[in-house]
């Protein structure tokens, strides 16, 4: 008799960004897995279980709370943001994909979320307001050249990007790499917006034009959102500006 | 004196998967400005007005409720899903850009929302779990070409992609174009997702490869998911298969 195994989304830290269909996923499960900080902020009942375990062993999380699950457990894996977004969503199908037949009877759902890049464009604006893509620049499970390839291909065919995974201490050189990169082949006045715990307290937002971005303005929990020669900045007084990228087309020049 | 505008998302369809920020939004606003079918399936109080209108009146809208908010008004924009993505964020950014300088005094913020790809990638299982773009199949604020090299540019460097506004009445050719143009690309094994009311009681996800897709499977209110060369799919007795696309790159041929 199998279980069920739902990968859950927080969204970007904020409560009340949470949605009630998480809130009654988390209420129904009986066995939590994830990375520590989202399993010891969840508030759970006596007769609920944690199982955190460290950010770098998601594939060895997936197969632990599948394993649960398989012996007829409810169980929670828990994302920040969308789990479908550069969380762990993929890492669960990715390991049911490769183990015993079983786990594919499991009943398996997802519950979607607000993801980073949604929170920090709605602060700032709306710069992703036309085509885009996200990225994670972390090259632990692709190589660099096809996140320059990527990069190159976003900013001559007018996406706006959002980049996860920005920076570590493991990879300190990337972002600042992309920066330098993207200046070959986007106007310098392009915007950068730097998004760091959007919506909660401690919240940054910081934008800055291309030419002078830089790796140090962001840390592991920030969103990058760049720009299109076509993204504006509309300046307020005594208020942070908008920075919105246009519905239409209008062809500036890049 | 100047009051405020807030632009909401209300997520996908289903109530569960509205945020309680968004809820907040509502309870706290005095006018409503939106499409149709979103004003009229607000739950608002007695002393809240409706001021609805069509689809295709983005601008005139936006521009409606920031004179409203500029006399001292609390007015709501809604919009679905997330406002920041192909929705009414970004047309209230221009209407404010272009218009009187006294609009730029009024408190303006947007309220994320879980958007439609979000959604329908939740319940495929995780086809945007690497790097992914999104892109309005709608021409009538973008050149076609302009379209189609962004769908090459993407299948290329290897993104998945969400399809928003896929067809409409005055529009029914461009999503089979795209289809074609992308059989030239990709793989014709590549899974094609359409999702449609995704999490709410008509929903309807359908699961094709690339070489049978077809503009009829979608509709106005369809998202459509486009996988890669690595998007695998795992076949399960007696249940949809799940679509996901790994975490790692593992260089699959295109």
């Amino acid at each position: 008799m199998s279980g069920s195994l739902t990968v859950v989304g927080l969204g970007p830290g904020n409560p009340d960004q949470m949605t009630p269909e998480a809130l009654a996923a988390v209420a129904a499960a009986e066995d939590f897995f994830g990375y520590f900080p989202y399993i010891y902020g969840l508030n759970l009942r006596p007769d609920q279980r944690r199982h955190a375990s460290d950010n770098r062993e998601e594939l060895a999380r997936a197969r632990a709370a599948l394993e649960m699950a398989a012996k007829g457990g409810r169980v929670c894996v828990i994302s920040g943001g969308d789990p479908g977004v550069f969380a762990m969503a993929a890492a669960v199908c990715e390991a049911i994909d490769e183990g015993p037949v079983e786990w594919r009877s499991i009943d398996f759902s997802v519950v979607p979320g607000v993801t980073a890049m949604l929170a920090v464009a709605a602060r700032a604006g709306a710069p992703l307001g036309h085509d885009f893509c996200a990225i994670s620049l972390s090259n632990n499970l692709k190589p660099w050249e096809i996140i320059e390839k990527r990069l190159i291909a976003a900013a001559e065919a007018g996406f706006v990007m959002a980049f996860y995974n920005p920076v570590s201490k493991a990879r300190p050189h990337q972002l600042g790499d992309a920066f330098a990169l993207l200046r070959r082949h986007l106007p310098g006045e392009v915007p950068v917006i730097f998004g760091r715990a959007a919506g909660r307290p401690d919240e940054t937002i910081r934008i800055v034009p291309l030419s002078e971005a830089e790796s140090g303005m962001a840390d592991m929990a920030t969103c990058v959102i760049v720009g299109t020669a076509e993204t504006r900045i509309i300046e307020r007084e005594g208020q942070r500006p908008i920075v919105y990228s246009p519905r239409s087309f209008k062809g500036a020049e890049t």
